[in-house]
């Protein structure tokens, strides 16, 4: 095996600034790197981390970040919790908020999220409000955590009203990407991931959707292109947050797809066995572009490549593939409107003029919406 | 009666800047302004408010602040809480933020607090984190929230690991103290609150403190001293506030009395029958000033004064005074460990070297609380 010190300077890995001033982070993209975990944690100069995980992730990788951890003097805690997205509730942030006073973690030390976007998200909120805000660091070990939650500070949970309705912005200290860890992800999972890939390319990326078309099978085997795929992803997306940190402009064009993709998940009952986050995003995107045609902004040729590249890597892009249904327009619509996308009543869409042409679409009346969506139902 | 244009020129208001930047606001300051609420709030620009009250407060002030509201054209919705510390839950928190969504306030809106600290700082908390922050106003209606949780935008619940141990910080858009409410306080809770007012004067400005000696009839009475005194402890917090918004440095000053006043909450079980904040912190005051002359810092007719005042207002400053007794030495100990002044193992008290001379005393043996504990039990 290679030393610590060695693998420190790990040829492979791949630095992302996040320039946010004094909330600025790096995001570090690369095989193996939870072996030297512990040495750029303890470089943050805590004295105690406080480990949130899944009953998943926990078995797999806790051992190895704890004992990277311990090696460097940190007192380490483990709150582990149930796997999936109910997980992101009122209840957990409750057990994990105690469980993270339990262990004395005071205003220095830090949280450390290992999982997948439910829970950096719920850490990361737990994080944001003990004490009114201990640091934390995020180890994304899902593709979706990696290139999409892990990034930006968006945290938060689950209400009855829609998903991440109660959170907070609050920015992780450090990202440590291990491309290695997502070898033991479900290919269901990997797939969803890439649904948010995909997305930073329609966004505003054309060259890199062409990349995508071009090396997914590297991105799925573990190749070097996933890592690139990491990293550009991360990119695209802490050059948006550095724009617009709050959200309060045109960081919703991250948005792309998660209109239709909510609205799914909401109506699947959040409901992992029927839909995931990323399965929701790959039918949204497919449906935006589709959207997009039927108002004329898009040449339904772009929706249609569009929809090829996502079924190819076996995602859905289809209401009928949603298991079980996913009910009427009129509960689409509903599900939508009660988004935090909506501003005065009016719908707000992330639409675009073609592949890597997207934009805000404010003020879409809720008319359109729903003859669209009556075609899409009966397709 | 007056027309409401009339009476938002008050002669008697009393404005008090909070320059916070972007996050700058007033504090208004006098009789009957509940009556013109509504256009103060109004004029922040929403189009929907969700008032937060308790079962005490409703019934005597609700209707008049719905109306005031209602008058301008806002849609108006109301969640009542039961009254008490034990308000200042996880439980609680999802009941507000479940209400605030249900009431579909969005980005623009605002959630109102209308009560005491309680109400405030649980309001104030479920703000920061619907739709990961949305405004709201201060209504304040204790003496005690009046001049010291409803300024600054510390928010908060409290944990079994002690309080307000989760929270956030979130600046109020305008604070409006009308301080004909606090006619109907009682007589108790208006002496808790005296408790904070004395607080600033023991901190920094002794010249206060004795107006306090001379002037205290007036403030409970409601005469033009009550008015003052609530300004001027605006005043005086505001400017901590404004050198350190988040509690990183001198902020800390206003704890003083706390450290000790927390851990007799906590050992009381926040059982408000038998103590509330105030109280604690009267008895905190007069701990802070004896355990600053036991270790020779201050002379003991500081100490001596600052007790004769508290208990010429009819405020507990001894152990004794404490229904059912507050538990051993190291159960104290033990309470005030946990709590959030502490850095890395240390004891963070505030101390003074005299009234108005108050200072951080970071790095307090823990010997040296227990043998002044040892002390204070048995006397
Ligand atoms: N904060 C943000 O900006 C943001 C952005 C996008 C998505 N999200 C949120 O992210 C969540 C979805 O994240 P997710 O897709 O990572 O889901 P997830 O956290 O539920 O993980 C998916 C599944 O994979 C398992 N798993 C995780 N890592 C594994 C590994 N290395 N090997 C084997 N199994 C592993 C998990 O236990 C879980 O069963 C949603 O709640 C969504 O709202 C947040
Ligand atoms: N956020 C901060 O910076 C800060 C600072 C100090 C204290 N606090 C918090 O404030 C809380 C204590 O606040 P409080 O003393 O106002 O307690 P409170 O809110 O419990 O009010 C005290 C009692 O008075 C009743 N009441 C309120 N207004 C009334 C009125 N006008 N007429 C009749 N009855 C009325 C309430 O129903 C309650 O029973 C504590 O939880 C403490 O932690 C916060
Ligand atoms: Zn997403
Ligand atoms: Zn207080």
């Amino acid at each position: 095996m290679t030393p610590a010190s060695a693998r420190m300077d790990n040829p492979s890995l791949i630095t992302v600034p996040v320039p946010l001033g004094e909330r600025a982070y790096d995001i570090l993209v690369g095989r193996g790197l939870i072996d030297t975990a512990g040495a750029r944690i303890a470089a943050l100069g805590a004295r105690a981390a406080a480990i949130v995980t899944d009953e998943h992730v926990g078995p797999l990788y806790a051992a190895a970040l704890t004992a990277s951890l311990e090696a460097q003097g940190l007192r380490v805690s483990m709150i582990t919790l149930p796997p999936g997205e109910a997980t992101k509730s009122y209840a957990s942030l409750e057990r994990v908020c105690d469980a993270v006073l339990a262990a004395r973690i005071e205003r220095g030390d830090l949280v450390v999220a290992l999982g997948g976007g439910v829970i950096g998200d719920l850490a990361g909120f737990a994080a944001a409000v003990v004490r009114r805000g201990v640091r934390f660091v995020q180890v994304p070990t899902t593709l979706l955590s990696q290139v999409d939650s892990s990034v930006g500070g968006k945290t938060g949970i689950n209400s009855r009203y829609g998903k991440n309705l109660v959170g907070a912005f609050h920015q992780p200290s450090l990202v440590i990407a291990d491309t290695a860890l997502l070898d033991t992800l479900p290919i269901r999972e990997r797939r969803a991931g890439y649904a948010e890939v995909v997305k930073y390319g329609l966004i505003d990326d054309e060259r890199f959707f062409a990349w995508c078309e071009a090396n997914w099978q590297g991105v799925f085997a573990g190749g070097p292109e996933r890592d690139e795929a990491v990293a550009q992803s991360c990119r695209a997306k802490a050059a948006v947050v550095v724009r617009d940190e709050h959200e309060t402009g045109d960081r919703a064009l991250l948005n792309l797809g998660h209109t239709f993709g909510h609205a799914l998940e909401k109506l699947t009952a959040y409901d992992s066995r029927r839909l995931v986050h990323g399965e929701g995003v790959a039918i949204g995107l497919s449906q935006a572009f589709r959207f997009s045609a039927f108002l004329g902004l898009c040449p339904p040729a772009d929706a249609e490549r569009v929809e090829v590249h996502l079924n190819a890597v076996g995602l859905p892009t289809r209401l009928s593939q949603v298991p079980g249904g996913c009910g009427t327009v009129d509960a689409l619509l509903d599900a939508m409107a009660q988004d935090k996308k909506v501003k005065g009543g009016a719908l707000t869409f992330i639409l675009a003029r073609g592949i890597g042409r997207s934009f805000i679409a404010p003020g879409i009346e809720a008319d359109q919406v729903r003859t669209f969506l009556t075609g899409e139902i009966s397709a």
